[in-house]
């Protein structure tokens, strides 16, 4: 059974207030790179695993999709998204992607974001996603880079010469790695990004496209914050096919 | 053309006295990792791109490679490698990776070990390679990891709590790192790892493993130096097929 953080008022409450959250997907800075890899939606069936809010399947219906099966282990999660949309080809149903069981071959494209980094058996739920999607589908997904996950005391650090760099370690290790984000104790689980790779190649899948998220110069222009990502990724983008 | 720092009387003798190239693949940590991503080579017309001093050539051979060409920049390295070989049908070449011109569809392997971090058109050189292997066959190499050659000052760092850790930084920004390495002002080519696999996949390679190469534990009891391999890795290992 994965970890169900995501209920916890804390949790829950910061979740409620994070830029994307409130602004939906054009509150995240890598959604621009994420839409470029998705397929045409016209007349897909949509498995999004790990909906949250329903910010992407209310999109991909906006967008054509025939329809959309929202998956997230959050009851309260579940219960906003529900609230939040108006269309009964939308459904959304709390489901542990630990356990993810999919009907055969139902779905023409298989979405997820920054979900399967709490998720310990990787290579069990690329199965099952597999198994989900027609031949030729397409498995877009963003999870947190293990750059970003792997050190025992990740943050930035300021050298003795002024020079801010991501103190990287423990990269070879993989498993939990708990940190305090919105509530304490959060369990997430790190692998490289070799593993991550040889999980959809071992499933079947064909990699099409992997990228390590940074943003554009127009971006950092904005959002002067931003020009941390340039140092050390936080958010790897891929794409597959069945 | 390709800086050919590797004439240069300094490198060459400091290469020399590599460990890996004193006693071969076997020096080579990396080496079983890698050899177990080989295909069978029986029968097999084999390219080995930055061949060195040999060593994989006439090893594949010792397993039933048809025959091997060897290309290197580097004339003393060359030279070497045909002083050390005594079989007709391995043949060595002086040539730039940069400029790679293979006849199509006349080899069932091509290989090579830490040479393309210093290619600055890899793209090009995958599209080369493609096109110089037949249809299904397999191309392997080994490549310095970006995490390894991203950092504008790399090299392990203690911080005040006395841990170890790898201070990363510009990893998105692709293009030239400087650093001296058996030689003053050798200049190689930091690409996002995620580059590296596009370029292969955008020639039309699959994709079949992606290793980030970390010493076993046995490696780190028998050589215990090995063990900061685990912190951050500094090779990067791939398989692809045509």
């Amino acid at each position: 059974m994965a970890q169900n953080i995501y209920d916890k008022p804390d949790f829950f409450a910061g979740y409620s207030q994070l830029h994307r959250q409130v602004h939906g997907l054009a509150g995240a800075a890598e959604w621009p790179a994420v839409k470029s890899l998705l397929p045409d939606l016209e007349g897909k069936r949509v498995v999004d695993l790990g909906c949250g809010f329903g910010w992407f399947a209310r999109f991909a219906r906006e967008n054509g999709a025939a329809s959309v099966l929202g998956l997230d282990l959050s009851e309260k999660m579940i219960a906003r998204a529900r609230a939040d949309t108006f269309d009964p080809t939308i459904q959304y149903r709390i489901a542990d992607l630990e356990r993810l069981d999919l009907p055969e071959a139902s779905f023409d494209f298989a979405y997820s974001s920054l979900a399967f980094h709490y998720i310990e058996d990787f290579g069990r739920l690329t199965l099952s996603v597999f198994r989900a999607l027609v031949s030729g589908a397409r498995f877009v997904f963003t999870i947190e880079h293990p750059i970003y996950m792997a050190p025992s005391h990740p943050g930035f650090v300021i050298d003795a010469e002024g020079r801010k760099t991501w103190p990287l370690d423990s990269y070879a290790q993989e498993g939990p790695r708990v940190s305090d984000w919105l509530a304490k104790g959060v369990v997430k689980q790190h692998r490289t990004l070799g593993t991550t790779l040889n999980a959809l190649i071992g499933a079947g899948f064909a990699v099409r496209h992997v990228q390590e998220w940074a943003p554009t110069p127009e971006q950092v222009e904005a959002t002067p914050d931003l020009a941390e990502e340039n140092e050390r990724p936080m958010i790897l983008i891929v794409s597959a096919t069945r």
